[in-house]
């Protein structure tokens, strides 16, 4: 079994049984129940959402603490979050498009971005993806002294939640490379928010990356959905644009595995201080066979998030392959895997998404004396690619 | 016991028994006697090495894939290495200073390089550290296709390896900060290079950190130190400034602790796939006690790096307070923290670094079947600050 001591989250979350987030009577059900069984410190769980959504007049132990020493308004001198929107961030390399509703940041990608093969990784992007929509609302003039809350949601005890996330992509940028990320938003039913994020190479203008996202929020106190208020509403709709990143007409229902899945993995990341949705996308991954890794590369994967995870859960992640196992061990199939590939097109990490694409279906779900709960569902789709021999 | 599965490293190496770079007779030996026991999979761990420095004209068999997809090519035309200095870099908002021989970068603290205090993390500056060193070597011309190599190392086979680091934190940047990051280097002996660090505050040019480091060349295929070829002096020491960012006229040694030391702890970091000598200090951090980091921030770091770490080596991280345990424990205390802190300056992070300040002496080494070996020396200071209750 793959199991971890779940770290604190303040970003995670729950979502409906099927990815639409049209039924939210679901949704609440969900956390309700959820809720009160997974977080089993949640004085340590508050601190944390306090410290990183700290506001004046909060009665928070931690709130307090910064209020008595005067850190609240040295942190805005030295964060300087602006009170009105702004065109151009000289210091992120962001500006904003889309006819003043979009953002795009230009970013080069980091050494400690890239894995060995030089290439960023999948949490490096959803790295990306994380700070381009902070950034987004940062410029927007409406960012609270929270994680991406803005202020009407502060007046109102509310944060994000992501419910759902789609990524697809095509190419990986290389260290060094640079890269134009454009992210905006819009309506998802009548409480939730969409996000989507295309990542472009600037030399080019080829896509290397598509991405979509479902928010929700959740009362900061009750852990509890909410309906979007009015004056939320009044704040972030007029930014709400109809483009999608990914057409996803009919998404996918992804099925949840039983405990009989295969290729479950162990691992202890029990010290991790930062934590956020990025760390279950790294558990779900540390599942995949390493023969399969050495040959398939990953171009897409859905991610359903059903529940917020405690400070002391520990989690269990379990993966299983669309077809018999045999492709997913990888040795047999190398050869084939090279002449395919130099075939194809001849460059790592630029086949076509839609060819050659095997999938697994990944479930994270706490483990423990009581009954197993799901946190989160996931799909992974994954390309031949050079047998690395790692 | 803290033991490690220990990941492939392609920057991590071994140093002389005192920090000190002159008497390279004690290096040599320490890598050929390290070296052989060390590197269990040998393949493995040249494949990475070449992959991340994979050049022209290279026998090995990764680089010969490279060459025969056209890789290479493209590579070049995506990270677009300039051949000869720039003085501007506008994607990395990097800009050559000291009458052309050093670097500045300025940099917005991102959202995940922050901990659940809003503080950057150690990890986050050893991070910027790494890529504002690369940045600089960038923008000099002298890069070739490798992890900071110049074209002169490449022609010799050659790596650098850092032997020593010394990082001290005066106060953490919080999240969307602007700070800037002053870089340069300078001689270290007849062999080796120093390169320091310096962060700033941009709005208030206070300064938050200071860092210095040791790097020598290391053989990449027989993994022996090696002397500094001519033709790589030529290319480098016009680049070599005297200005230090910390003075340390004589370095303390870092004793060698033995298996008695206290706070032993385990974890399994065997999937990471992203490595480098962040994650040395990851594992030398997580031993100690956790009531200890609810009450103290880390002010300063030595790191005295030994030799390699082979892909399948298990590690064991020690730890051993400077005194008594009673510190270490730090409930009883507190009380008397807060007092200390709120009567100082009250603001967290940004005490005065030589006050009140606690030292653990560490070491990483292997363990096993056969005799441990050293693999890091460390010494960490810390002050007392507002206790999180984390």
């Amino acid at each position: 079994m793959f199991t971890f001591s779940c770290p604190v989250s303040f970003s995670i979350t729950c979502s409906s049984s099927n990815g639409n987030i049209q039924n939210h009577g679901d949704y609440r059900v969900n956390i309700n129940v959820n809720g009160s069984s997974c977080t089993r410190r949640p004085i340590k769980h508050r601190t944390l959402l306090n410290e990183v959504g700290v506001k004046e007049g909060s009665t928070s132990l931690s709130a307090i603490q910064f209020l008595e020493n005067g850190h609240i308004s040295e942190e805005k001198i030295r964060q300087r979050i602006p009170r009105q929107k702004q065109l151009v961030d000289p210091y992120r390399q962001g500006l904003i498009t889309e006819r003043g509703v979009g953002y795009r940041q230009t970013v080069a990608v980091r050494s400690y971005e890239v894995g060995p093969d030089k290439t960023a990784t999948l949490e490096s992007l959803l790295n990306l993806f994380q700070e381009t929509a902070l950034n987004h609302v940062w410029m927007s003039g409406l960012l609270s002294n929270g994680f991406g809350a803005t202020h009407g949601m502060m007046r109102n005890n509310l944060i994000w939640v992501v419910s759902r996330m789609h990524v697809q992509v095509h190419q990986y940028p290389i260290w060094g490379e640079v890269i134009e990320i454009d992210t905006w938003v819009g309506a998802s039913g009548k409480n939730g928010m969409r996000r989507d994020w295309v990542i472009r190479s600037q030399a080019t203008g080829s896509t290397y990356a598509r991405a979509t996202s479902t928010w929700v929020m959740m009362n900061e106190q009750t852990r509890r959905l909410s309906k979007m208020p009015d004056e939320v509403r009044d704040e972030i709709s007029p930014w709400f644009i109809q483009k999608q990143a990914i057409n996803e007409a009919v998404p996918d229902k992804i099925v949840k595995l039983d405990d009989k899945a295969k290729h479950p993995k162990r691992s202890d990341l029990d010290m991790n201080q930062h934590v956020n949705n990025v760390k279950y996308v790294r558990w779900m991954l540390e599942t995949i066979p390493d023969k399969f890794l050495e040959c398939h590369q990953l171009s897409s994967i859905i991610l359903e998030y059903r529940r917020e995870c405690g400070s002391s859960d520990v989690v269990q992640s379990l993966c299983q392959p669309d077809e018999d196992e045999s492709f997913a061990n990888g040795v047999q199939q190398n050869l084939l895997t090279n002449k395919v590939l130099v075939g194809g097109n001849g460059r790592l990490g630029s086949l076509d998404i839609n060819t050659l694409t095997y999938g697994y279906t990944h479930l994270l779900q706490t483990t423990g004396e009581t009954q197993n709960e799901e946190i989160v569902r996931g799909r992974t789709g994954w390309n031949r690619k050079i047998c690395t021999g790692l």
